[in-house]
């Protein structure tokens, strides 16, 4: 199953000719999620590889204009090319984020009188008081639910803290567990891990003609981690006929912040085949980023080695730094200087440092083991 | 004075690579007024020559997306780029739209914690009940006002219907007076007419002179249309030193419509030196424009031919509709069949027809006389 990550925005606070508004796409099978949806994403997606009508799950890491302002106008446009698509496209699409997005669509949706073709349902994570500073707190009046649902809309959950694993849960199915982790930020913010479940390894085809099993059911069964028992009374254990299992890949994803918060988080992005991480601006201005909220390539860096991430991904970036193909001479901020910045915090970890860019597609490889 | 008018997206529906979401400019001595705000329309005004931090009023026709998902991201822009500019950029942002337009923006401005560093104030027009069909009607539930006002907004009036005239009066000031009329669509629809108010023709200095007047306070006077009294005890009046007025300009921009309702606007428009219409389908496709609340060129010129309008200029184009320089032979829907369709329809009238395209600017020049 190929797995890729595709970024269609990487500028921060605004979309420009050169930096899209936050927004990437992961890709499994064909199936695309979207995390983050800053204004001109539709005409982004268009722009790429990828196909709007696709889209089954979205997630906003935080409601801050730049990664949520698209969200209405891609919800019409995906329902508009729906028309002619097959029934597939009208499941639900399920939307995760913090609390106040339900009221949000429901509002944009409804004012300008937006029918959708097909279902969807708003999932909302409830902050913790400890996520932002007082003044980023959603006043509870603002997301009151009022009135009825807009007539696409399905009840969604509303999703707490599981204090014990300090993470979120968001769903799993036989093949991801999906969770949310908690960030700090001008306003609450989140993480987003997507965990591909471990799959058998390969029968050992020869070994089981020896033991004299033919292909059939018996095979399923030990795939699925059953013993099956022999007419001679032999039992045999899966662990004798299986190849090691292809571990499953996990991608973490975060929002907008200046830290981690709890220690849950590191344990569980443990491991990260890619992990994604905002830079809005370099080392050098670290205090300015951290009264916004946001990170520079070494704080981005510290995350990633606790992660013990295989590579680190940095991303929206202040629209200072123009993409590198633009950089001109005489330029003062290098995009390329962030990525120095961040591999010499990561010296001797081996950790790979990549600059996101709009339109970059990454392939995210299975492993042999891990 | 100058006046010139530039198209920053002409598509209907949803933005695209080839064509932005409605949104278009009137520019007068370097104040800027906006008119639509689809998605992307930011990105649009950056690649334009416009500057964003000019937009001193906006009016938005009516409440579909693809006129008003652009809006709040655009004010949040805006002020972005206010942060180093003069005083002058603090003045109140005026909006005028259809009522359900300043919950819009409260609820997406304030769930976003989006601050501006300029006031704004939403002025909403009420439409009657002939706007649209049944189903086209906003819910009061949707729109009730409730909790308290956004921190930058600032008290906006609500504007109803002058009977006598068909008209809604927006605002009038020493250079303009502009007034809103009603569109039938599917949800309510506005058009818009900007009127520029007459100027006293240049004073005949010679025959001033002739008469024993030194320039001075008196020739301001007699300007400003007062009759002066000489030593001699002659009487002046303004009309015998006066040369013609010069005649304001009239721009007329209408909304997305299948007809324009009642009398009062063909009155109201009589003259235009610029109308903008509507012409999402081409002719043989009029049921279908008609269904979906549009007009074809045909519809568009007989408002124009109505109206005595000087040049019709056809806009928010059907996606199927590539921009000119885009169209490839074999394509089989050519805008430019959209002209020409317009054109047939006004044939001996005189009337020009223009095709918008994104990044178009008309100049809009004074006349001599009527
Ligand atoms: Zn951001
Ligand atoms: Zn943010
Ligand atoms: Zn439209
Ligand atoms: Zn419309």
């Amino acid at each position: 199953m190929t797995m890729d990550l595709t970024f269609l925005g990487t500028g921060s606070a605004y979309p420009s000719p050169h930096r899209g508004a936050s927004a990437l796409v992961l890709r499994t099978d064909g199936e695309c999620w979207l995390f983050d949806c800053g204004e001109g994403t539709q005409t982004q997606l268009m722009k790429s590889q990828l196909r709007a009508g696709r889209i089954t799950k979205v997630f906003i890491s935080h409601l801050h204009g730049d990664h949520l302002f698209g969200l209405p106008g891609l919800l019409c446009t995906v329902s508009l090319n729906t028309s002619s698509e097959s029934q597939q496209d009208l499941n639900c699409v399920d939307i995760y984020g913090p609390r106040g997005l339900r009221h949000f669509l429901r509002v944009t949706l409804g004012i300008t009188g937006s029918q959708l073709l097909f279902p969807y349902a708003v999932h909302e994570l409830e902050p913790t008081p400890d996520q932002s500073p007082e003044e980023g707190k959603l006043n509870p009046e603002m997301t009151a639910e009022r009135g009825p649902l807009h007539p696409q809309e399905q009840p969604g959950r509303t999703i707490s803290l599981d204090v014990s694993s300090d993470t979120y849960l968001l769903f799993e199915d036989q093949k991801f567990v999906v969770k949310a982790f908690r960030l700090f930020h001008r306003i609450p913010s989140f993480g987003f891990c997507i965990q591909e479940r471990d799959r058998p390894g390969r029968l050992n085809t020869e070994l089981l003609k020896e033991l004299g099993l033919k292909p059939g059911p018996l095979y399923g069964r030990l795939k699925a981690g059953e013993s099956v028992t022999l007419e001679s009374g032999r039992v045999v254990q899966p662990s004798e006929v299986l190849e090691e299992a292809i571990p499953g890949r996990k991608v973490c994803i975060l929002g907008d912040c200046s830290s981690v918060l709890g220690e849950g988080p590191q344990r569980l992005c443990s491991g990260a085949d890619i992990l994604v991480h905002e830079a809005t601006l370099g080392n050098e201005h670290r205090e300015k980023a951290v009264d916004h909220g946001h990170s520079t390539p070494e704080m981005a860096a510290a995350v990633a080695r606790a992660c013990c991430a295989r590579r680190l991904v940095l991303n929206h970036f202040s629209q200072r730094y123009k993409p590198s193909a633009m950089v001109k001479e005489g330029d003062e901020d290098h995009v390329s200087e962030l990525k120095r910045q961040a591999e010499e915090a990561l010296q001797g970890t081996g950790v790979e440092v990549i600059l996101a860019e709009d339109f970059l597609t990454l392939q995210i490889s299975l492993r042999r083991s891990r």
